[in-house]
């Protein structure tokens, strides 16, 4: 029997699809799944007379596979790939390789890592984006881990990629250990951001200015032929088009409006504050998502607190549109200089070395943040490896600078007319504290140092100072 | 010997205050630090001739305690805590107390609660606010731990506790384990909050109106007479007028305006993410902190990025002040919501039984944000336990609607200038998203779906539903 170049460990929706991938590409693939119905299943349809077979237990799935082993364990992350490591890893001999595909938590992946290169397997953490989709025509994928393995996998990692527009896989080694799934927690963070600015600018359109589902599909899908063009942008103009089976309504409306999470975003947000990172519109989306979850509470509020008179504003709708449009601009490259210093921050906290022009280019397409504005940020950093933040870009300037008179009216319409716009206001803050030479921290400094004695330094002189602020001179 | 009825161990800043204070009040001290030199200089000066004597070890401090012993330790959060446990526990009988007056973490307060309690001994965790002074003249004191405990140690701990205008003591007993410290976490993230909301409202009167200390120090000095009474508020009016000893200038000028962190705010964030919370205006202050950090950069991007045309309005400027005093009340009305309800949540999650109105209780006096404000609050959760959020309540759904065109108001002047305000933009945020009966998180769930297969629920039957948003219907 030939052998599988491939294993892969977990045959759920993001398996089943990567095993099609790999299989397309020439990859004969074993996979292994306890529920071995679900398995029948697949081979009988989608996998049907392709080079994908099924192993019942790790024996097996050790003999089917050409050497060094590669396995690509899709299993839920936490306790499950504990689990399946300690399932497999006594069949493996020195050399191969296991390669963690899920959303693990970068720090239980710096453990897993350690433990395993400690019984001389290599191990990796390798973030997917792009959902069943991507998974089944071309993914997004993060790769954290030891060169030797990264050598091994690069062929057939780089066949099923994503491609962006210059034929470019979307897939490359951004570091070792756990910087894999790192990244991709941040992507998601930035995820997390770019889809609450678009529903605050959904609220502002809908809710502010009376626009309908087939306006706003119109007006999202004119908004991706230009800078703002993107994957969900994109499937936002799609969205507005659909019609609910069950009613006569847009299936939109139809959709109780507490959003849900798995816990990535959550993840960037308290690394964030244990790194010192400031990434204000990323736990914006974060916190927004929670106060949806609040939908009981809500209603009964709704019902109790008075907002201000909210009277449609009477101006052009079409240059309101326009000014929309480049809020949510100047909001997204805020949202993403937020994430991409975080990158930076880490990347010298945990010893990365991350590039993150590398990482702004496997972000061109495949994954669900993938948008035209990550070519030109590719390309700031390819100029500027060491750029401190994207808004001092050049280009980035102009585009924030340009916009922000448009940015601030939004944002303030929305305030008048009692719109929570809690992501796009955290990015315009973002930006003006940001550009302060001189922010109030200093009366800051003055409190803390006048109630628990935490002392102050001083602008022209070195050291630490406390001042007893009650006696008088 | 006469033996004592309080052992404190670390006699740091706090640790001697705290000995003077239960000294003033009868009680006798045994004072426990490695470092004799700094016990013997303080037993020389502020402890001169007092009922505060010093022990040099484990032994000697349990010989001269009364039994049941009762051991305040006033160590550094983290490592020295277990440190001076492992140091005592031995030589302690059954039925003792320990008690960690520290700013520990509350989950490593259950942890040693746990432990200590298998092995027969009462272990408190207890925040204690006030700084300094406080500690010294009356601080406010959160008290987790065993009924038992608190039933022996009640009577010291109301002597030494800061009164209120009742005469109410404000230390309690809150509920178990690592309940004190979880509640004292949140005083501090709400401490954050009402520290950064100031730190704005001083942005825009001096860096948006022009106004100088001096004219800053009587705005704050009336605010202090008024419902924003409060002991941030009153030592904030001290600094404005603080000259510096070595210039001619304020001394609030001469501050860098970095302000630094001890990382109980940082925990309140983290920990709400974690539990579900929504506290944006706290999570606000805890960003600024961090962004204020980025000195460097800021004093770089300063020169490149250029804001919004800042011209002074030329408004009337009392009728400004008043508007940013309203803007600053509504705001923390909001932030000391959102505290209160991660309260309410966090009591369900830990199963701590928390009484808000005990917590704001023996929070009036003593403690860092004591306010005019918490006697309200009280009242509230007095009426109402079950009050899901602060701004429901009658008296402060007023406060907040009757001041919302002045807060709206200050936070457009703010954004106008380019001058910061994530604080209070989160707090106007927050509260028109808690009265919002729909948000547009149904597009969240949309896209979620979309690109994930995430599900979404509807709002006219009950289940999860999925769609296949590409294809046509």
């Amino acid at each position: 029997m030939k052998k599988a170049q491939i294993g892969i460990v977990g045959l759920g929706v993001m398996g089943q699809s990567l095993s099609l991938n790999f299989e397309r590409n020439g990859y004969a693939v074993a996979g292994y799944d306890l529920d071995t119905a679900k398995v029948e299943k697949f081979l009988a349809k989608s996998a049907e007379g392709k080079a994908i077979f099924r192993v019942d237990s790790p024996t097996e799935l050790m003999a089917a596979l050409e050497k060094p082993r590669s396995i690509l364990l899709m299993v839920p992350a936490g306790k499950p790939v504990d689990s399946a490591i300690a399932g497999l890893k006594d069949s493996m001999d020195a050399g191969d390789i296991l390669i963690d595909g899920g959303n693990s938590y970068f720090l239980d992946t710096e453990r897993r890592s350690k433990a395993l290169a400690a019984e001389g397997l290599h191990f990796v953490g390798m973030g997917i984006s792009g959902g069943e989709e991507g998974a089944l025509w071309g993914p997004s994928m993060m790769f954290g881990g030891p060169k030797e393995a990264w050598d091994t996998l690069k062929p057939m990692l780089e066949a099923i990629a994503a491609k962006a527009d210059d034929g470019a896989p979307c897939v490359t080694l951004l570091g070792p250990h756990g910087s894999g799934h790192y990244v991709k927690m941040v992507h998601n963070g930035i995820e997390y951001a770019d889809m609450q600015l678009i529903a605050e600018i959904y609220d502002f359109l809908h809710r502010g200015l009376g626009l309908n589902n087939s306006a706003l599909a119109k007006i999202f899908h004119d908004w991706n032929e230009g800078p703002l063009q993107s994957y969900l942008i994109e499937i936002t103009a799609r969205i507005f088009q659909k019609k609910d089976a069950k009613s006569a309504n847009d299936l939109v409306d139809m959709i109780v409006d507490e959003a849900e999470q798995k816990g990535t975003g959550k993840w960037t947000s308290q690394n964030a504050f244990d790194i010192g990172a400031a990434i204000p519109t990323i736990n914006a989306a974060v916190e927004s998502r929670i106060i949806s979850g609040l939908k009981e509470e809500r209603v009964a509020a709704s019902k109790v607190l008075h907002g201000p008179d909210q009277t449609k504003p009477d101006t052009d709708v079409d240059a309101l549109v326009q000014a929309a449009h480049d809020a949510l601009l100047a909001s997204k490259v805020a949202a993403y200089a937020q994430g991409m210093e975080m990158l930076q921050t880490a990347s010298l906290e945990y010893q990365y070395d991350l590039k993150i022009t590398e990482i702004a280019k496997i972000w061109r397409a495949g994954c669900i943040i993938r948008a035209r504005l990550l070519k030109d940020i590719m390309k700031s950093y390819q100029e500027k490896p060491q750029l401190a933040n994207l808004l001092l870009d050049s280009a980035f300037k102009k585009v924030v600078e340009s916009n922000q008179d448009n940015w601030r009216k939004i944002i303030k319409m929305a305030i008048d007319q009692g719109i929570p716009v809690l992501a796009l206001s955290s990015a315009l803050a973002y930006f003006d504290a940001y550009r302060s030479e001189r922010l109030p921290a200093n009366l800051t400094q003055a409190q803390r140092d006048f109630f628990g004695a935490h002392t102050y330094r001083r602008i022209d002189r070195e050291g630490s100072f406390h001042t007893d602020w009650v006696t008088e001179e």
